[in-house]
């Protein structure tokens, strides 16, 4: 089929153009094109499949962007991009400075909400037409596309209860594949089962809470969208559009695939569904099995996910052992307080979530788990900088939001035997909460210390007198850290390369270690305020050790997407840049540094 | 009355000795002795004088601690306190090392959850009830006692939705009085309504989300308690008891109490209800009237608090602008998001919480808010040490957290002039989030500036050459600073002391500044870990700014409860101890100081 259709497509005006028999042909073109960019690119394909029809429709019904739509977590957010315009950026999608993965707006007067995290469209719908009303835009329509996996989180229910009772004339459009990755859990995926299989009497759910309801409606039906969307834009109170769709819908390798219906994938073959590469055995699974090792032998460890089962190495674990794995919806704040419980109760729960997504459970993590002192691990995934999906997916805030949390600890491991040994100690820690962060990806090889002291991995020592440079890493920084050694070798430059392996609070031991050199620099993929370097600086001055304290990390800014290494390079901690550092804050030394003048001091206040 | 039958009930084996028919005048006594204690030590009074028959009912039916009874917010546990051993500690309510106003586990074994933010206890009861089927102890029953106010928050429908498909047989026991501290908002309160009002046709939202439902109970009617929660110990399934309780029941200057029924309370006359002492202007009053009166010339200005409009200070406000005030529940995270909303569709949210409960918003305040650069700001009452709160009222942690937020700014002003500016500039400000933090209680005098450069207001200056040591303070931690800086005036040392209004980010003056003295410390009662200190020790790491900075501040641990000045006291916040920091860390400065040797560097790597 030539994209006769999808070519005349260069905007809303242009689809609302389209007679609708050529609708089906035009949705048919659209899957095709996804599935070749996506292939190609990586992204969320399933996702995207399964909205061809219901986005054809908003876009048919609404006017763009004067209505105003708002994509829950944004990553079905590909065929809104393909209608308003951007066809041809497809050819870059996730690259550094292409087309993003979720909405953004600088590409485009159609996008307006970035974040990725999922649950917040109802409490921007809330927003804009509150606003709407009280600057008399009531005529600019707003709607809010959720899945069902959405409604599971409880920011949905927050934004509901007052959706409901202030009768603000918002459509929610319900995205119902029934699915997360995994098929979506709780007694709503059970409600929306019988709201689907049309076995309710009585009010449901929605309507329960003030909503008006319509559906449950074929989401692949693109007559049947434009018709319920149509009689909910004429409503002048909340209204959820009930829309059944499927997830992968029309690309057999997605239909088929039980495990997450291609939710997210890599660079594959189109035909097949396959991979290109091989991909290397990653941190993921690496977690995975060792946590069903260890959990063999020690009956008390459950663990816990949101909604993400596989993508966060809990597969094996939970085929093995079915009734210790809690699967608790997109519900972080759940998650981790039913972990509180848990743990009370007896047990040692492992939170396993990705690292962005641990900012959603922060008082939580305070209040119900360390105020407590509680035996809970968490296990954060994608900590650090990700890749291709952008700011809201970078895991960098971790280390400074648990850097405040009181007795938590945080450890690092530089490669998998350390994994294995830090989620050994965190699950034999008995009276407060730990965590273990690691990066996306495949791990590399195995770092070896050349010793220990004091519970710190010496990873590196140049023999020098005087001592001149402390690197102290984190997690699989050792590797750049290590090589940044090597480099201020040849330059004459004696370093020590330290792996605390429990990174936060910092280990006194580094105190003494950086008083016997003559400069110390941290190194890690998290945001500096508030980090490991700023830590460390802390244990420093408060020892009343001089020794200067640079941190290398990520800035207090948002960072785009890209590839992890390209932006690890960007801001300074590649092997060369950590040495450029290094040696840049050499030069600087000896001028900068003034000997203090003696003080005066005559008495002692009262 | 003599309070023979509370003098009997030494815990709750003794209380469930007692006879039915006695029950009625223990009630009675108990109410008697809650207003006589809480009137003479302040505390939460409306709400344990609304659960005198459902704590009694619920220690005669349950079996404690065997049986795990979950308070949620936990400030209505005196009667529970008082039921289970602890009446004689009264007298030393909420007083350092006295009685804890909330739960306390060194307290009582009957005592489980010491976190007093709201809507947790359905979440930890899943996670005790399957603890305890995963260890073969389902005889322990699990009971959460939750408010209505509760359920408007995320988390219970988290829960919710994770129980009521489980099955787990959880007791929720429901106490509805139709309040937070103003009547209870939202959907959700609308639907109990009509439950009380024996108005509903088909399912009610328990049932739908697989819940068994009982009620509505006459939460005053001690029999009917009973017998419900006996009924609801026999099922096995998650089942809500809906008890109708009246805030402040049976104390007449609280049922008459408009605002809020005497939710929480200082120091007052048990006849008359009525402070005992004059209280000065407070900060929250100062702020309420500020904004009411930039938001009269401000039509876009709007105001939105969760659950608290009193507390926060907007009860003028809501009276004068009642369409530009919204009441989202106890939903912090809704209440950001949809203020994120309120800005992209033109208006300027103000979004007035507890700094405490910001903590339960953070990502919402990253990734909606701050991602997207809206204009929204943050005004963060009870900010620092609150006092006899305890660990979980403590507004600590707010800097630490916000210091992560890219684009935040956070001012701290140091008295209600300052206050009103900087509540100015943070409603001018376009394009990125801002917050203002106070602390609770009166603000003290004016203090003026000697002048202002680069943004920072010079407080004090002693005529000095060199320049000995500068003190950066954090908003009311001027006056301590100006105090030390003349005790260290008489000691012969000199001070600059320096208000730098907007605390976060560092504004980079503070490095130039810093450079001219000797010695810099900053004082702050937040979490010295990632706060106002740490990130200006990193900012003059980064200008090579080589004197030493040290940071004042509070330790990463939870505090107890106590009062305010207490607090700071104990960790270092008085003028005195500021001085006596200043003394010390001069005294060791020469001879920790090792001026740096030459450095080797023979090549640069490439």
């Amino acid at each position: 089929m030539s994209p006769t259709l999808l070519g005349r497509v260069t905007g809303p005006q242009e689809l609302k153009e389209l007679r609708p028999e050529e609708l089906p042909a035009l949705a048919g073109e659209i899957r095709e094109f996804l599935i070749d960019k996506v292939c190609a690119a990586g992204g969320h394909l399933g996702p995207n499949l399964g909205v061809v029809e219901l986005t054809i429709a908003l876009h048919r019904v609404f006017d763009s962007p004067a209505d105003r739509i708002v994509f829950d977590t944004g990553h079905q957010s590909y065929v809104h991009k393909i209608l308003t315009g951007r066809q041809s950026a497809f050819s870059t999608l996730r690259a550094a400075g292409g087309l993003a993965g979720y909405p953004q707006r600088e590409e485009s007067p159609h996008d307006l909400v970035e974040n990725s995290h999922a649950s917040t469209a109802l409490s921007y719908a809330d927003g804009l037409a509150t606003a709407g009303r009280l600057l008399g835009e009531e005529h600019r329509r707003v709607v809010a596309v959720i899945g069902d996996g959405a409604l599971t989180g409880g920011m949905a229910w927050e934004a509901m209860n007052n959706l409901g009772r202030a009768g603000r004339p918002v459509v929610v459009v319900l995205n119902d594949n029934g699915r997360s990755y995994d098929p979506t859990v709780g007694a709503v995926a059970g409600h929306l089962a019988a709201l689907r299989g049309g076995r309710l009497r009585g009010p449901n759910l929605f309507e329960t809470l003030g909503f008006a309801y319509l559906g449950p409606v074929d989401g692949h039906d693109i007559a049947a969208v434009e018709l319920a969307c149509r009689l909910a834009a004429g409503l002048d109170q909340p209204v959820v559009v009930h829309c059944v769709t499927e997830k992968g819908r029309g690309y057999a390798p997605a239909e088929n695939d039980k495990a997450d219906r291609m939710h997210g994938i890599g660079v594959i073959d189109p035909g097949t569904g396959r991979p290109r590469a091989g991909s290397s055995r990653g941190w993921t699974g690496a977690f995975g099995e060792e946590l069903e090792r260890i959990a063999a032998g020690r009956p008390d460890v459950v663990a816990l996910t949101a909604a993400m089962r596989q993508p966060v190495g809990l597969h094996g674990f939970s085929r093995r052992f079915p009734d210790r794995v809690l699967d608790v919806g997109i519900a972080e704040q759940h998650a981790v307080t039913s972990a509180a419980g848990l743990a009370m109760g007896g047990l040692h729960p492992v939170v396993c979530l990705y690292a962005t997504f641990l900012n959603r459970a922060v008082d939580q993590i305070m209040m119900d788990v360390a105020l407590h002192g509680l035996p809970v691990t968490f296990v954060l995934d994608r900590a650090g900088v990700t890749g291709p999906d952008g700011p809201s997916h970078h895991g960098m805030w971790d280390l400074a939001l648990l850097g405040a949390v009181p007795r938590m600890r945080v450890a690092s491991p530089r490669d998998t035997v350390r994994l294995a040994e830090l989620l050994g100690e965190a699950l034999d820690t008995p009276d407060g909460p730990t965590a273990l962060r690691f990066p996306k990806g495949g791990a590399g090889p195995e770092i070896p210390a050349l010793t220990r002291m004091e519970g710190l991995d010496i990873l590196h020592r140049t023999r020098s007198r005087p001592l001149d440079v402390l690197l102290v890493s984190t997690g699989v920084l050792a590797a750049p850290a290590l090589h940044a050694a090597e480099l201020l070798a040849e330059a004459g430059i004696g370093v020590t390369v330290v792996d605390p392996r429990w990174v936060l609070p910092v280990n006194p031991a580094l105190a003494h270690l950086a008083s016997r050199h003559r400069l110390a620099l941290s190194v890690e993929d998290g945001v500096r305020a508030g980090g490991v370097g700023s830590a460390l600086a802390q244990l420093c001055s408060d020892a009343r050790v001089r020794t200067p304290v640079h941190a290398l990390g990520l800035p207090r800014e948002f960072l785009s997407h890209g590839e992890r290494p390209a932006i690890l390079a960007e801001h300074g901690l590649t092997a060369q840049s950590i040495a450029e550092s290094v040696l840049a804050l050499h030069d600087a030394e000896p001028t900068a540094h003034t000997p203090a003048a003696p003080l005066i001091r005559e008495r002692t206040p009262r």
